[in-house]
């Protein structure tokens, strides 16, 4: 048993109630449900209902158990990340959220790592939280979003906070969030996650490299969440329109796959063919297991997956281990 | 020389004065440039500027010999869909263009097929240029855009287009334009066709799929243009959520792969692994060359990019001829 999935949520058992001064904050809450759920509601509308997976340790080392994952990384549910809360009230959720990770991490240091979040919509905020989930609470990291209300990562605003991380040696996870696209879907709701998530998990990865985040910060490691979804796609084609449009090189010096190859990617994209793509276009180095524990869409044997690629033992050693171990900037465990 | 290149634009090398009613229309328009150049304008301001590869048919035909490409198959410059026009405006303007076209084609019948334009912003008004183009003008069929105004193809708003190009016959080739996440771009705004083109085409692409056009014409023959962009990546992770969640199966009663595998692809990825990946997922028989000749983006030798995969002589045909003859409802020409 020896897997690191780095793409495993965390919902808290419990939110405290709102305490800020402004009106209509769309603050999460819980509400009972049957003996293993809840219902977590944001303003006190339902959002989703989640499962005891999502806070109780020991039911999630019995899944591990059973999938052979000796360790996952855990990160918040996504909409948590609440950047379009007030920032002081961001601040406070997130303060929230980081101590529930450090308390589950700490009753289980041998099989959970923890990445928090930081209120992004302030970047000074975001980086005094950053410090100190790192530094006080010992947490690997932080998830962020694509964007934030809109503004993709990679923007020039977000360039104190990359450098903060790259300083502090933080991992970073990048999930999909409010994604764009949203217009462009004719179906059920639940194609926002499907569809419109890898889309935009492709573009804000691009940003880091068009906007010069992956050029100016070398250090830092930086994980796409479901294989970077249409990443692949648009580095190739942006990597062809980079030989020949100059005013593509400006502010890009290295080349877009040298860039590229710099970030790590999760498992998680649901097929053979494209997961082989995947670690031939970035190396067998820059994959690691994401299986999206514990979701509906989640991948339920995802050391499988990468298994049956019938890669050499020190290949499969990488991409289901040392890859995440080197990730997190961590010594073997 | 037997290549047929079903992704190539045209620009007329004039366009009519704007004749219309309304005021402030964003109608073409041509200034000189130096001689083998002229500005596209858009009610007067300058769009791009075009070589005389765009217009005249000899110019095409050197560089086709250049390259073995027997046959381009023509479609409009995808600015000039004009969906954004006055109804009755779009239609005076595609029929213009279509007519240009079928003169190209009709002076190189050997080396040229047409694909027009249709006003889809008024679905009536398409279906009639439609009938036009293929019944009296004899082009193959008609390039589309991903969205019309921001609604995509696959919204039941067009249903009654699709029907009828099914009964008509007519090849469809959906190309990106006025792409959704274009505030998650950083960058010059030629990321508009690199970044945010790709991922609009998957969208669309699975639009048809999730609004059931596939499924309800299995007679379509539909292409995506750049290998279908972020479709790869979307589908699979679709399929697997359709595995899953009932809401998505309703009125989708086949595999997703094998609605995406009635659709064509031209070749245009810029990277081997990723055109290999396309022809796995898809079959040998879907794939098509495509360059985006005369465009400055555009694959120089698209001919040797297949080629180069080594592939039997057979499937090389397939890719380099016989699926192009198959989408275009052709006997060997």
């Amino acid at each position: 048993m020896r897997g690191i999935d780095i793409h495993t949520h965390v919902v808290p058992e419990r939110f405290p109630p709102y305490r800020g001064k402004a009106t209509d904050v769309p603050w999460p809450g819980m509400a009972p449900a049957d003996a293993c759920h809840r219902h977590v509601t944001i303003a006190g509308k339902h959002f989703r209902t989640v499962s005891s997976q999502c806070w109780d340790g020991a039911c999630r080392l019995a899944d591990m158990d059973g999938t052979g994952v000796e360790r996952q990384v855990l990160s918040p549910m996504p909409e948590l990340l609440s950047y379009w809360l007030p920032a002081d009230d961001a601040a406070v959720l997130s303060r929230y959220l980081n101590e529930a990770i450090a308390v589950l991490v700490a009753e289980h240091p041998g099989r959970f790592s923890g990445l928090g979040t930081v209120p992004l919509q302030d970047v000074d905020q975001a980086i005094a939280e950053l410090q100190y989930l790192v530094q006080v609470l010992g947490l690997e990291g932080v998830e962020i979003g694509t964007n934030v209300n809109g503004l993709p990562i990679g923007a020039s605003q977000f360039e104190p906070f990359f450098a903060a991380a790259e300083q502090l040696g933080a991992s970073i996870f990048v999930h999909p969030l409010r994604p764009c696209g949203m217009d462009r879907l004719v179906g059920p709701t639940a194609l926002e996650q499907v569809l419109a998530f890898p889309c935009e998990t492709g573009l804000a990865a691009m940003s880091l490299i068009t906007g010069g985040v992956l050029s100016r910060h070398p250090g830092l490691r930086i994980a796409l969440s479901h294989g970077g979804g249409s990443f692949p796609a648009l580095l190739a084609r942006y990597a062809h329109a980079w030989s020949l449009f100059p005013a593509l090189r400006e502010g890009v010096a290295e080349s877009p796959f040298d860039l590229g190859r710099r970030l790590y990617f999760d498992s998680l994209v649901y097929n053979e063919t494209l997961l082989r793509t995947q670690i031939q276009l970035f190396g067998v180095s820059q994959t690691m297991i994401g299986s999206d524990y514990p979701f509906v869409i989640m991948e339920r044997d995802p050391i499988a997956r990468l298994t049956e690629l019938g890669l050499s033992a020190q290949d499969n050693e990488m991409l289901v281990r040392r890859n995440a171990l080197r990730w997190l900037g961590r010594d073997e465990v």
